[in-house]
């Protein structure tokens, strides 16, 4: 099937660009809320799911060994901006660990946010793998590797037995075999697994209302979707979607964006979890759509609905500062 | 009617994105030689069209009076990104007509290119409206103006005299009629208007040939689209596609992206212009529908053949450089 329009991006009184997708809402026991496009497409999550990925790091032990709060653990689960408060806090919870920036096998980049990367070229400053969005997650990977003895070089391969915890923690949560067949590799050298859009919405609804899910991993998952909740800087950066939605209502909404267009989140005071792909990758659109959901699921509360609509019609600017277009959900949004 | 897929993004063995599209390819009468999806869509041409916004610079005399050459000239037409080289020639331009940056009304970014950002602020600088993408095509507009004695002030609004001559080569060259109905604001401020698709591979079959075009305007068009084959650099910048595709065959392809994936060109060899939309906007598929429309067209030389399918289908890659995935035409383009 043909997914829908969700997004239109106007400039004057034109549509000029349009974002197709598929939006999936489930409860954890399986059943649909509420379905949009072809939610059985296999799709990589990308970064929408690090929290998932986040889970043996906390069920091992290794998160309290080491003394970690909420900050640490939302960065684990973060795709950060690469501003100082994240990089300085990757690098702290490797200290704990023992370890620098060495160890860590996912690459770099100059950091997202661009206020980031002039000062740190100001300072005379080179970007490691600390600036990496993903060095807090590489920094979980590690300390739960250290912490329960395991060789931590090739932690980033298929196969290494911090990858096949992560796996179980994926297929696990949400209900969906992760096999070789459709296994890929992230920008961060990780193994990603192509699953039903579907899943993902399964998945975070178990995750945040631990139904459905084992004692201890209930109570992981709780942890860390609290930690996002409460510092979802940590998870994000200045300025990013994530921040904006997840403080439109501190502790009641959860969202993680990944690449290609993927977005997943949960309500759970509804017990209900959200996965969004846009076909052709666009993260702007997968910021309208996860908005435009978040606003219908809470519509009941309707200052918070307000505020997330407006969030779900950003503006398209021009380089001084006008609005000359905006973004805007379509009617299959409604 | 909905597009089809041009371009699949892979990763593994998996479709992880897709984009949608549109293509045009006519010759210089108005005969379509190759259509794809809805070719009488309305788009906004954003920057693609720029050599033909450059035609009143040409036509009116400004660029002989200021002693402008192939440089000035491509950087008339350019998307450039804002390294030293670009900047350092639109201030030079802008100085020939008593003027700097000040008079500047495109507003202002940080180079697109990221070495040229890090060693900008690594030096202690600040951008300003000279690193502005379009602040070539802005200062062959003030430069039209100083040379035709008109008032430059408020150069970029609708209705100022440069912006109407830039309106009638558009609607000349073209055959699209350009109303306030579908007139929009583009990046820089000046206005851009949404015509049928099919009328811009039409307009770059005009340029590229002169057939149906004024003696005037014919030699302006056929100057301004060499200047930018034979200076890619400064239509451009350091490894984007532009450059690749002109290079790839010297004198023989000219192409120039726009922003919300529209890609135009010409063959002027077989006097054919091409015109490419991204329903999307993304101008990674827009890359890879040009290469591969442009790769059929010139399917007769195999060794050019094969270079440019070589851009049709870029790598994917991971933070520290593996291929995880590809860009790649679909069976609509072959």
């Amino acid at each position: 099937m043909t997914d829908p329009v969700l997004v239109e991006v106007t400039r004057g009184e034109v549509v000029e660009s349009v974002h197709r997708g598929a939006i999936a809402v489930y409860d954890a026991d399986g059943k649909a809320a509420w379905e949009v496009g072809d939610t059985t497409q296999l799709v990589f999550p990308r970064s929408a799911v690090k929290s998932i990925q986040a889970l043996p790091f906390v069920e091992s032990g290794a998160a309290d060994a080491y003394g970690f709060g909420q900050k640490e653990l939302a960065l684990v689960c973060a795709s950060h901006s690469g501003e100082p408060q994240h990089v300085d806090l990757a690098r702290s919870m490797l200290a704990k660990a023992g370890l620098d920036e060495t160890a860590l096998e996912c690459g770099w980049h100059w950091p997202s946010n661009q206020e980031a990367t002039v000062a740190l070229a100001r300072s005379g400053g080179a970007p490691n793998a600390l600036h990496n969005n993903c060095s807090g997650k590489h920094s979980g990977f590690l300390c739960t590797c250290r912490h329960l003895g395991i060789d931590h070089r090739g932690y980033v391969k298929a196969g290494h037995p911090e990858q096949e915890m992560v796996r179980e923690a994926m297929e696990t949560v949400t209900g969906a075999a992760h096999d070789a067949g459709h296994r890929g590799t992230d920008g961060c050298s990780i193994p990603t697994y192509a699953v039903p859009l579907r899943s993902f919405a399964l998945g975070f609804a178990r995750m945040a209302t631990g139904r459905g899910l084992a004692p201890r991993r209930a109570a992981a998952a709780k942890r860390l979707m609290g930690a996002c909740m409460a510092e979802p800087f940590f998870v994000s950066g200045t300025g990013r979607a994530d921040v904006g939605l997840m403080q439109a209502a501190p502790g009641r909404i959860f969202v993680k964006t990944g690449a290609e267009g993927v977005y997943c989140g949960a309500v759970p005071e509804l017990g209900l979890g959200v996965a969004v792909k846009c076909d052709d990758g666009a993260g702007r659109g997968a910021e309208v759509v996860v908005a435009s959901v978040l606003a219908k699921l809470l519509k009941s509360d309707t200052a918070l609905s307000s505020r997330l609509a407006r969030i779900a019609n950003p503006p398209v600017e021009s380089r001084v500062g006008a609005k000359v277009g905006t973004l805007r959900p379509t009617a299959a949004l409604a």
